[in-house]
């Protein structure tokens, strides 16, 4: 398979939400044209997006089927097979990751926190439990988690990221700020909060000049 | 000022991490490799994008003020002046966000939380008020925030947005997965956590292949 930017990759959600508003609504079929006016894609942009995941043959003049791109795009962002994952730092933020929802319909199945509090081990958040760190390597690998949430503040975000690769996780969904250091093969996706802010403030600063 | 891409302002708050834990080192000057080394970015982008918002003349030979260069990125970021802002849906997201410390250092100044839910109306989270929904309008006004933080569920979304630009709303920072409509000067960004999951999921599968 080529090899999909991170602009695409972050599109597919996208596509699939939209499909999946279509097919509540009892639509069957949709063309790429009609695609890219919805979502404000180009329409090369939509069809190379959706030929990359779906092997729905081109059908000139007609729609794509809706309930084949559900499939295929659910199929290949894994929300089929959630994937396990756990939590390290369950402050604020850890905490109210612990106890969203709706991550299991996004493809991650995160099944118990971890903090350095000792007051913190024992509870539980959402209905999953919150450990002691100490016990993080042995429980990584019962729950087969090759994935770690890091919601601990920057200054001990790479001691944990050390602890989670060394206990097995093989991706990283990082909400610290700044830039940690995995060994290859270790896959790290940041979501920085600070940095979206900043885009923020400045298209507004743009737009008020 | 030349337009700045969007992966440059989500550089600055990286930059400004580091350049404080030089300042809390004692480091005074720090070259434009050595910080390209440090952040992995390359040395052209580390000048370029310095340039962009630091004046400081460039020192052939030596390194730059790293006190300078706070100075100019927190000014660059709005950090000294923070936005004034309120959140729309104070579920669980909604309640992190609305309880998060954080978003005072980074120019967001989160001063009340709106729900839909009356029973959430006249409580408080991390010492802001939650409000009922009627009651944004006024109290938009009366708190001069000019951006809406948007933690409803998606299909309730494009309501809450046009009920903020409706009350003076310039920009908005959005936590609802799909695309909204917003009128012309009004900025939105959005904070698409299942568009990371797909990129972190897509980038580990490559690495097992």
């Amino acid at each position: 398979m080529a090899k999909l930017s991170k602009n695409q990759l972050e599109r597919y959600p996208i596509y699939l939400k939209y499909f999946k508003e279509l097919e509540a609504e009892g639509i069957g079929e949709i063309s790429s044209p009609r695609i890219a006016d919805k979502l404000g894609f180009s329409q090369e942009q939509v069809r190379k997006d959706l030929q990359a995941v779906s092997n729905q043959p081109g059908r000139p003049k007609r729609g794509r089927r809706v309930s084949q791109l559900i499939d295929a795009l659910e199929t290949f962002l894994g929300y089929r097979k959630p994937a396990s994952a756990i939590l390290i730092g369950v402050g604020h933020l850890g905490g109210a990751l612990l106890n969203y929802p709706a991550f299991d319909q996004m493809g991650l199945k995160i099944q118990a926190g971890f903090d350095s509090d000792p007051a913190k081990a024992g509870t539980s958040i959402g209905g999953r439990p919150v450990y002691p760190m100490n016990e993080l390597p042995k429980r990584m690998k019962e729950l087969g988690a090759q994935i770690a949430v890091i919601t601990v503040p920057s200054d001990q975000a790479q001691k944990a990221i050390d602890l989670a690769v060394s206990a097995g996780a093989k991706g990283i969904w990082n909400f610290a700020p700044g830039q940690f250091k995995v060994p290859e093969g270790v896959v790290v996706e940041t979501v920085n909060l600070a940095s979206s802010l900043a885009v923020l403030g400045h298209r507004m600063n743009e737009e008020a000049d």
